[in-house]
């Protein structure tokens, strides 16, 4: 199974999906589905941004031995992110409207992110 | 009721909680109400470098244009952290162990924020 099909299952799966990329921990995309068209958010530019979270989470927690990095979860009012990390170098980030569910989100990341990391 | 009182509140609210805080952006604490001792990680350094998140995507939404940051949430292996904005200038925070009730954080975070926002 490619990295896209795993994407588009879990935009499949998520109501109120909006896109779910695996990029690199350095903000480099690898593989994105689109699952709809979001005019009101630079969907792209914004996952790179979220990638510097990502790392700035992972440097605090490691400082304060508070144990690895799972999730990450950034709600706005017009956009919620949910990223796993996949590997140290690699997370999915699911990109869903404020009223999407975030559970789903969560799980269906956590049940995919192995199955990704077996293709890295 | 004091601020104190509300983050007992949730704290009592939410399955595994080990903490609620109330703090200012800038990672100074205002209030804490530890619910458990938890010897594995020291919270309060843990809540001020989390509150350097806040701002770093704080400051990734508005260059983005992605509306204004309500909720983040960073899951370790050892800790879960949601944080949700109370005014620009405060937040508050809910510490509980990885099989806490996250869920039940979020909500009680949501609906007790806009009463400690009517008390700063």
């Amino acid at each position: 199974m490619s990295f896209r099909q795993h994407l588009r299952q879990v935009c499949d799966g998520v109501e109120g999906a909006v896109a779910c990329s695996l990029m690199a921990v350095d903000g480099i995309e690898v593989e994105t589905h689109l699952a709809a068209e979001d005019a009101q958010v630079d969907l792209r530019t914004l996952l790179v941004e979220y990638s510097g979270l990502f790392r700035t989470a992972t440097d605090a927690t490691l400082a304060n031995e508070a144990g690895d990095l799972q999730e990450l979860c950034v709600s706005t009012d017009k956009l919620t992110a949910v990223a796993r990390l996949v590997s140290p170098e690699y997370f999915m980030v699911v990109a869903l409207r404020p009223d999407g569910n975030t559970g789903k989100a969560r799980y269906l990341l956590r049940i995919t992110a192995p199955r990704v990391r077996s293709e890295l």
